[in-house]
């Protein structure tokens, strides 16, 4: 279904960046789990505008929990949560209507929805409306916590500079989960941000890798085929706007290995199996093996850049050439980190509950 | 759900690598699609092994419609295809039971179904669950090419071997059609099998990197965020075993390109709407806009390998050493492709049938 | 998916009847659907308690509509309304909590949601949540009508009394589209809502029937087997609290007919093909054939009543008597109607745009 | 998805009547489950022809496992069982091509699938298509029982006849599990079958309404709104061909009952909550409350008659008058018995794989 995904535990996603809000819908999430308010501030924040290197957009983001939460718990009902659409300046968009910007939505959109689609601000299309997904996302990021599942994202890559790498997981993520600019090594972090302002000063933008971890999760989580790990996680970030590639383990540079490296072999470790290297990213067969899940997702530069681009204006049938004025994010690596461990947590839940069922989510 | 997929039009696989049958059910496709046969036979070769660089276990793969075809055209309800598995030397696994193959599904199964999984030759993860996926694609294939929509998959890596670019995209997916080994450029293609034949005779395997093109898709075709071409694609390509990463466009190359220079500029000609460049992959928000569709799957090097690897047996609980005897392929890659056209194929039905219906796809 | 149905175009249900807002959010409606705000307010209007024979919470049932409306049309992506609660005594609750209404889900959400549920009013469980069903249902009744699908409900029979039956389709659909308490036949209107008060004054409640007919859809609608056009309607109809019995055509009379009798014969009339009874409700095989659907829905007797009933205390794990003070309803047979129109508009959207694609929903 | 239903545990069907064999997909049962084959040849007996009440064609009925199964248990992914279709006398079929049987899907079928459709003997619209759900049915049945699950279901009426009424839900669930005609009352069903033959003789038909019981069915199973118990039974039981009303409790009559009469009052014995009475048919807000869920299924009298009918030729756009020849049931309750008791089953496991997990159905 269009804006709706998961089984057992599912999200449906509504808003337009420019009407009354955007929000989401979680269903299947058990009875009584402790739903932090703070949390999913301390969450949504992360997603917002940060310094010199994010739009001048800059929102509150107040949520209201429309539902499904009572006492400071779950219900076991579905939870709708709302974030009210506040600081538009939809005259920006206007203007323009009809001039496609690359890289967008709007001719896609326009086609689509023969021309009834809300224009104002990428509408349904923009990044704004993960905003639902990351308050969503933050109940089932705690739920997992309670059960020693955790999701840490860092920026591997941006504005052509890498960060360090994951070293000791457990501090890791917990160090990552309260950085507006998810590095592992800060001096890295200060690189990228001056290289984002650079292309920022030239009306440009710049893209990235995210690399995700999930420690904890137990063996044998997954089923064979369609719903394979890699196959429910690839569904739900491919759903992010910006992102261009998915990868697990090794990813694509298993394409260049042979078989006897890439394959990570088995053994005992005080009475556990686990594996030497973690080329497959903690799954095989489409099914987790005890091991770290790790994967990476490529992010493409933020398409809005104020420079000059040739582009076709679609209602007046010509060519044209377009500079988006608006609010812009010369990068938006940093702020789709949080978006990731979202969708993860609630993808995770998903599978988790498949194999054993709602009421262990919540016990 | 966990081994079917799709909406309107939706496969559901079954089998075991050494079971009475593997095969699929396709249910969705409209009535009055003529079932050619001899396509189905010609895209069940493509799979199969294939000289030195291929598995000896050589099967007929003859298949039978069980259902849904009537007078050589579909009758508009469930199509089973069943192929009975020949030429199955079982011993040969049961011996080895318990040492966990590295790279391989059989610890997770083992987990996940308590010990009563069908090892033999990977069971129900065995890559010979694709040839159902492969009859139902075929029918996909030519329903999709009566429409004017035409897949091509080419070797783009493999063995530290680069194939040879796009060029003439109608001419090069027809020549692509008929080939086992399916390179643009047939000495690279040579290059590659010796390659292929030296990691085999030490006991080694390869992966390799196949690159897809759609051609001929309308504009507005897919979904918003969860239906996002994007998303769905990659949901049914990493159900593929052996798929580690997928990318659209530019993939990963996006993360160390400028916005200026990612943005698919659009320009008009002869009144109709393209783009410069094709970085995105003929997708912008998740929804097709007319340019060739295009993506790159990871394979990894075939897991089974002769040569001795270090594992765990989970019977006995101990460190071990295992020789997988049996019969390998080197390499997969060249196998893999037909699988990526078919599941492209029954994909794209499904998403053309939400916006057309399901009467359109038959007209 | 617990509180979402449908596959193209789909709905999704939240809310609690003391806590912020109920709503939906609907999803695959096409764009450029007219939305009309006064016919939203006009069908949530037929849902709101009526004179006497209501309970006295009196809502003004004020809808936002939060997502998915531009200009005053559908933009084709979803649409979320909220509904937000007022007038909300929640303290009448909160004294009996633990004492489960007998015919309610009390005992039930306990056992299910671990005592985490919220009990107010009913909760998630209160009809209070198909509000949002009933706003959705507007936009899906309102583009039916300008396809020529037109749907009417009419009471059956309520507290012991018969309506008289359709007599002119067409007609009759149009006259209870405006009505309070939808009967063809006022007089015998008037005899149940007599009936009603009667016991009303009793501190009991009277149940009845809902007989529903589609007129204009075409020939062919509806899949074989679990998309049944029954099966479909069934589902949703079902999930409509105090709905104990659904019947397509002659329904639970067929059993004691003759197959001569039961079926339906064809036969040409000005070209076109009809038949001359329509004990098969419209339906053949799960696929409608051109006569109007109909089908009857039986609704129990409200559950709350201030009668002394016997139950039990679960929290104390005693058996008790009850006396429910609160504000009720002894009937809600002509409340649920419009939530029958509006699941059946729903459900026939989805099934519609299955054959003819959303594209042709909007058409 | 037309032809599939379950989330966690799902059933894809497959098949015609005069095709190659009809059949399920089962996909979701846990790993481990015995799978006593004597058992699905026993139900699918269950579903044969009997006696000079049913028609002629006589078929074995030996059913095929494809896959799943190992060593005599499941695996934990897809069963596939194939039923080959013998004694086909297809010639009775083609030559009345065209003249619609009323009361059958042939019309509706014709319109759907643009002539298309296998007419063989209803083709995927016969009720030879159930054989496949009574065999992954019987899966099912087994591995309830292990829970202490029991399933049953009499002929509640037939022929104008109504059977006894359950008494000892144990004992009298075990005495009809082995009857050909699943009536409480021997001697009441002997007058139904007088009754049938006699319909039979006059080349008539009969109906009739079946009764289930579920006994054992935890407190606590069934989701609210669109997954409620009755929306999902109901979903799959309007599949089942014939079935023209399902109704739980008290069903219909509940019309004419005071809310006093209908509530099921609660009280404690032996320290176990129970209800007095069981008008809501052991569910509440759509979910289990511990007591035996309880339905009735309207079955329309078996459409083939021999008796002329008047009908439409659709092929030569003409009236015409049809004498059905082939071989017919004048009654097809008693066979639809071991259909409804096969899909309760697979529709509980679905619903309690979602409270308790697939790991919890298996153990």
């Amino acid at each position: 279904m269009k804006n709706t995904f998961g089984n057992n535990v599912s999200v449906t996603l509504f808003g337009e960046s420019h009407g009354a809000s955007v929000g989401a819908v979680v269903d299947g999430l058990p009875a009584g789990v402790k739903v932090n308010e703070d949390f999913i501030s301390h969450q949504l924040d992360l997603r917002r505008p940060f310094g010199k290197i994010s739009t001048s957009r800059q929102e509150a983001d107040k949520f209201e929990i429309l539902s499904g939460v009572f006492n400071g718990k779950t219900t076991g009902t579905p939870i709708c949560i709302a974030i009210p659409n506040e600081n538009t300046q939809s005259k920006d968009y206007s203007k323009t209507y009809g001039k496609a910007r690359p890289g967008h939505a709007d001719y896609t959109a326009f086609c689509k929805y023969n021309g009834c689609e809300d224009y104002r601000g990428g509408g349904h299309f923009s990044g704004r409306i993960t905003a639902g997904l990351v308050a969503a996302g933050a109940i089932a990021i705690d739920l997992l916590a309670e059960k020693g599942i955790k999701i840490g994202t860092h920026i591997a890559k941006c504005a052509g500079v890498e960060d360090s790498s994951f070293a000791d997981l457990e501090n890791d993520i917990n160090l990552l989960s309260d950085k507006m600019f998810a590095v592992l090594s800060d001096e890295k972090g200060e690189e990228m941000i001056k290289n984002i302002e650079k292309a920022s000063e030239k009306g440009d933008s710049v893209g990235g890798v995210l690399e995700t971890v999930v420690k904890g999760l137990p063996v044998g989580i997954g089923e064979p085929w369609f719903d394979s790990v890699e196959s429910i996680l690839s569904h739900a970030l491919f759903s992010i706007p910006a992102v261009k590639g998915v990868e697990f383990g090794a990813g694509f540079t298993c394409a260049d290995m042979l078989g006897s490296q890439m394959n990570d072999s088995f053994f005992l470790e005080d009475n556990k199996i686990i594996t030497k290297t973690n080329n497959n990213g903690g799954i095989n067969g489409g099914i987790t093996n005890g091991m770290p899940v790790i994967f990476r997702c490529a992010v493409k530069p933020t398409p809005s850049i104020s420079k000059g681009q040739e582009t076709v204006d679609f209602i007046n049938n010509e060519n044209t050439v377009l500079c988006v004025k608006g609010r812009h994010d010369p990068c938006i690596v940093h702020r789709a980190r949080v978006v990731v461990d979202s969708v993860t947590a609630l993808v995770l839940c998903d599978l988790l509950s498949q194999k054993f069922g709602t009421d262990w989510l919540g016990e």
